[in-house]
């Protein structure tokens, strides 16, 4: 596990600067989650600003939860901007599969844009590859057929590294496939899980290679959601000690509780 | 009491989606009231986007907080479909009163959609019944004459349900009237619990008849409020401990602590 | 300390209404500093509400962490209002230095607005007064030369008063010059600490001379800082404490533990 674990503290070495264009209802959650991983955020989505800001960024968050056509604006300009300097794009497709609009604007990103990382949940994920799943609001409402299947299909087709979240997190490039079998049920209980990940992921792959840096960020969030549930008392309690865990989570600790498996 | 334990239990049985375009101050605090409430929550305000959305959600909150241009094009096309389709419209008149911007918004989606409920603190139910009453910024300043006969006057003008947070919460259809008498000061002292309220109002509005839906899902705030209270060392920990405790809430501890009663 | 101490009674007696237009990261956590510091919160950007709250509101808070063209328009609009009205105008060029668009649009305020005080971290100061200071994100990444210079030149140039957050928060109007040493480090580890301090200073340049008043604030929040860092076990945890202590916090522990310096 000492390579996953120290990614985390190349992170921490580096506070890599991660710009994200996200959705209203848990940038603060993301902020402080990139703060507590070891990272700096920026939130920013005006063409105007997102150009100069992305000359500077080490890594761009693309995640469409509260999307309008004035983002969608602000996203390509800062996607052009990442994809020409080589930084890592992740694109979390929140509600894929809810609405047509949602939909397509994911596959336009994936389409015209150098996207590093999908991270999504099961139908998110199932939608984009083009197999039948179902999404509702926000919420994976399932997928037919071999979901890590779906995953490794969409990376394979679009390029890109797959990140999806579950009980047992898969993430594949198309030719490896991991498992990460941290986490409890309560992370699900909150708002904004995925979103935070997604900063976490990103930040990881400034320092490391995709695969095994988006195993080890999503490792962190579940070893750290294992600790915080045990000192709370429900889903209210638990978003602060959701963050302190991630804060003060060593690579010690990291090496003991990860499960992260190659399939 | 049993009738209006079982709302909340019938909520969490179905968690009906709750499509919400609200305030951008307090959005995360209604997406994770909503979960604690047992309900689904999902945020989207672009015309574009809603439309699609409220064809699946089960209620809908317009919340005008943090109004303009077009927060109010997303919310007439979602209340437009919400009206089609028959499921509840909760709207939270936030600041009538305080500007004519919010006042005549208000007042055009009550004319314009098939609002459910109108939900306000005694100032803005005052304003929009016609009587004297102050707004300020997004508080109440004070009503004059009797509070609950302007809750009854909007609501048999509107045709609509009315739920008049304070001290005492009353909910009226015009014809019946009820009062709840849960809840702690504390209450006030963080921004957004009327605006989870709305969330968890529009939840249980999915499940029973309107004014009983909004005595239960006031008196669970209210009753989760005083043991937060009970938990907590000021506003900051309140919050998370009012999380926890709608969502640790049991019908048994309705039964014994709501304080509903009837006119 | 007394004088400093009665300016966080005043502000509660008054309960002044502080109009703010910041950026959607922290809102929320400025929305309860206000309350916890006891003045009232209002939200609001949409040109169309803007005039008419400013005609009701005590102070008025820009704050460009997430500008746009549509923020922009509304914090002219308001500002325009507030300028005419001679009430406290408190801008946050948050990322000035980062990007030309927040450089530029922060100048433009100071030059159109009657700008009372301006609030940011050293590099943000350095580059608005023309020093070499760099920006990265929306962290200071170092001013050249004596940062405290740098504030008094800002605010001589400017006629504004300058509050310099930083391990010292340094306050000036160029003239008279305070330094406020309390606060503890893992203020820096949250997001949005900078941004609920504005809040803070608004309320404060209601009731007292701007300099005192901004330096109260301040002190007010270190202290609370300090007492919160006493009460939690990271950043998570430090967040709703840090409300707490500020909603808590006593003239006479002010007086005990405030340390404002006078150069």
């Amino acid at each position: 596990m000492k390579k996953y674990s120290q990614i985390l503290e190349l992170v921490r070495d580096a506070n890599p600067l991660v710009h994200q264009i996200t959705n209203y209802v848990t940038v603060n959650d993301c902020a402080n989650m990139t703060i507590c991983f070891g990272a700096a955020p920026v939130m920013s989505h005006a063409p105007q600003d997102v150009i100069d800001l992305d000359t500077a960024a080490s890594a761009l968050v693309l995640n469409i939860g509260t999307l309008d056509e004035n983002q969608i604006e602000g996203m390509l300009a800062a996607g052009e901007t990442a994809s020409k300097r080589g930084i890592p794009i992740v694109l979390d497709p929140v509600g894929a599969g809810a609405t047509p609009y949602r939909t397509q604007t994911a596959e336009r990103f994936i389409d015209e844009l150098s996207v590093t990382v999908v991270k999504g949940n099961a139908g998110e994920i199932g939608v984009l590859a083009g197999v039948s799943a179902e999404v509702r609001g926000v919420d994976s409402a399932g997928i037919s057929g071999d979901a890590k299947e779906a995953a490794q299909r969409l990376a394979r087709e679009c390029g890109v590294t797959v990140v999806m979240s579950g009980a047992e997190d898969i993430i594949t490039d198309g030719v490896r496939t991991l498992g990460v079998r941290n986490g409890v049920p309560l992370m699900g209980s909150i708002s904004g899980t995925g979103c935070m990940a997604n900063a976490c992921v990103a930040a990881a792959c400034c320092v490391a290679e995709t695969v095994d840096a988006c195993a080890s960020a999503m490792a962190v969030l579940g070893i750290a959601g294992e600790k915080a549930a045990c000192a709370s008392s429900g889903p209210g309690t638990f978003k602060p000690a959701f963050f302190d865990a991630v804060y003060a989570l060593t690579a010690e600790q990291f090496e003991a509780e990860a499960k992260i498996i190659e399939y």
